[in-house]
């Protein structure tokens, strides 16, 4: 058989759908056997569906016959309209030659790194586990990292380590609200960030799928904010609207050439994205009343299980930074493995055989070992309670079964 | 600004686009002058609008939060079943591991071709436009063609020259039924190509958007027929259910191998395909009486048109081989233009000034300049007629004009 280009060999595929799968397979006996529910923290999915009326009006696009043909290279104008509206909210003016829809955040993300194939990058360490193991190596990129530190129960990074990295490297990966830390960067660290990519002429790529999932009344700065035209940023409708399997996202960029070459890529790859598709998030965004309620009750209900989990977890943990965005939970179990050799896969094992999935730290890059994402996107409060509680109980049996 | 990798500048877009676009600019005055139609013969859309029953279950999918969610890796198990049984039916045995879904034939096409990026390939002559222009250039892959002939109105190949150049590549692109010419290979003919493949271990790719659109009760005879373990067969929804902006498809390989790499590649591009439309899909194929109701119905129609534009425009073309399949028409113009220095750019005005959008021969590839692709996928039988009675006359005056 003919060989696949050495890109293709290195795509890995995502340690967590074989945890999913592992966890799909242990629950029945788990439950079986104590009576009480297994707890899948692992996953980014939502346990929430999709609004009525965006649903609504993708049902109705079906039946125009305009809204089934061939989409627009680049994206609908109706879709288009509506995204510069809504980040006209935001004090953000964009063109239509600004923006390029695209399948999911994902797909904006590869695009990017396509056009630019081949190129050294960096991003933070721990980082979104898909560039990592498949986009990174698809598009040929070479990843370096700078790694988050936890000082006093907040996430900060060493500037000087990421300008002296910056300067050896084409692009620079940011992922803001983070996954899986739930760090949400302050319209400074932004600032300061976009500062040092323009100071080393470094492309910046922004990774904003929880931009609508922010905690504390908190604000999300966008790196479409600022006015960079070496930067694209990559937004989806996935989470914001608990429709991951609609994958419709977007791409906006200052500088329209940009757009332009994503638009052929797109085009090259898909043809472009579902056409009734774009109609409802055209509705999702400009129907504001619909909108905020919809997005309001999201946060306050993530916002109400972050801080189950968090109050549940912190007092054992001592010092993990709480999320201030997304629905991750990032803290290090080291302590309660004090003699493993091998930590994440005695942990997951731990873990799984008292009935709650989560993703070691390994997955989200090296020097994590022995942290843990914790994800409540799909566990109700009462779920996230149970798996809290079970969490904390796990961990200090563990340990205490290891000392004795 | 950082420069885009080569593959990305190569890009080029379709001129289709740009004559749909012009033919839309010039239609208004036309119309208001004349009283008459401007007619669109230039595109790949249908007129027809996607079934009732499909339409249904993409709807009904949405009030169902599983098919709301990501999509599985690789495409639904339920989809895929379907798939299963309907190859059944033409004798062909699948297995889950032999299937990928995609977006649109095209995301099969291009997937496959990144999978052996940089390779030497070989085509027909005419050829899709997208394989040379985006998909090509996009996978860095060296196209080189075979022409097809027309002998005594029915269009032939050199098998020696075929398989001559067979020798020096590494793919073959296989495209049937043909577009732009109609040609719908016969059974025979396909397993010689895969013959001479084998003989020469060459990868087979096989274009197959039309297969459901066969005229005059002849059988498609797909590749995926044929138990070669080094071909991938890519489909398309997009045509037989009317449906190209929902951008599903699916490829089909003997090889699991390539599958579990083209579902690598699906899932960082996209993250997988938009998940109610595959059970939208699985319906379109499961539930035998309606599709066959309703492609026999669309077979019916293109063939009525098909034999509405060949009897009106063969009389004076004189041995230009009847479609086969698909709908289009690819005549030899030439001898209209007999003084023309540039006869594409000349041909295109007549036709547009005259009310007619068509798609120059030069955009099928090198040697086709004088040809024109009519499409009769847009206009139902009575406009039909009056496109194909305009082109008569256009052409006969045209050519009277230049004598004189």
């Amino acid at each position: 058989m003919k060989k696949f280009h050495p890109s293709i060999d290195r795509i890995g595929l995502s340690k967590i759908v074989e945890i999913s799968q592992r966890a799909r397979k242990l629950a029945p006996d788990f439950e079986a056997r104590t009576g009480k529910p297994f707890i899948y923290f692992q996953r980014g999915e939502l346990d929430l569906h999709m609004p009525e009326y965006v649903k609504k009006t993708l049902k109705d696009s079906l039946d125009i016959k305009a809204r089934t043909n061939y989409p627009k290279s680049g994206g609908e104008d109706v879709l288009k309209d509506s995204i510069i509206s809504y980040h006209n909210e935001y004090g953000t003016s964009l063109a239509k030659n600004n923006i390029v829809t695209t399948y999911g955040g994902q797909g904006g993300l590869q695009i990017t790194l396509s056009l630019f194939r081949g190129s050294g990058a960096l991003g933070f360490n721990p980082c979104w586990s898909p560039i990592l193991q498949s986009i990174g190596p698809y598009t040929e990129t070479n990843f370096n990292f700078v790694p988050l530190k936890n000082e006093e129960g907040k996430i900060t990074f060493d500037e000087n380590e990421l300008e002296e990295k910056l300067k050896t490297v084409d692009i620079f990966y940011f992922n803001n609200p983070h996954n899986p830390t739930g760090k949400v960067f302050t319209r400074e660290e932004v600032e300061r960030i976009d500062f040092l990519c323009r100071k080393h002429d470094v492309f910046l790529l922004s990774d904003e799928p929880y931009r609508d999932i922010v905690f504390d009344g908190k604000k999300h700065f966008s790196v479409a904010e600022l006015e960079n035209p070496n930067a694209v940023t990559s937004y989806t409708f996935s989470k914001s609207f608990a429709a991951t399997g609609l994958r419709v996202g977007y791409a906006v960029s200052k500088n329209p050439k940009i757009i332009e070459a994503m638009s052929r890529v797109d085009y090259t790859q898909t043809a472009g994205v579902h056409t009734p598709t774009q109609y409802a998030f055209a509705e999702a965004l400009s129907n504001k009343e619909e909108r905020e309620k919809w997005l309001s009750s999201c946060r306050e209900e993530f916002q109400a299980r972050r801080d189950i989990m968090y109050d549940t977890l912190s007092p054992i943990l001592g010092g993990t930074p709480k999320p201030e965005g997304a629905f991750y939970f990032f803290p290090d179990l080291r302590k309660f493995f004090p003699y493993s050799t091998n930590v994440d896969a005695e942990m997951l094992e731990v873990f799984l055989n008292n009935g709650v999935a989560i993703v070691p730290g390994s997955e989200f890059g090296k020097g994590n070992e022995g942290k843990a994402r914790f994800s409540f996107s799909g566990t109700n409060r009462e779920l996230t309670k149970i798996g809290s509680e079970r969490t904390v109980n796990l961990l200090c049996q563990n340990k205490t079964n290891l000392i004795k």
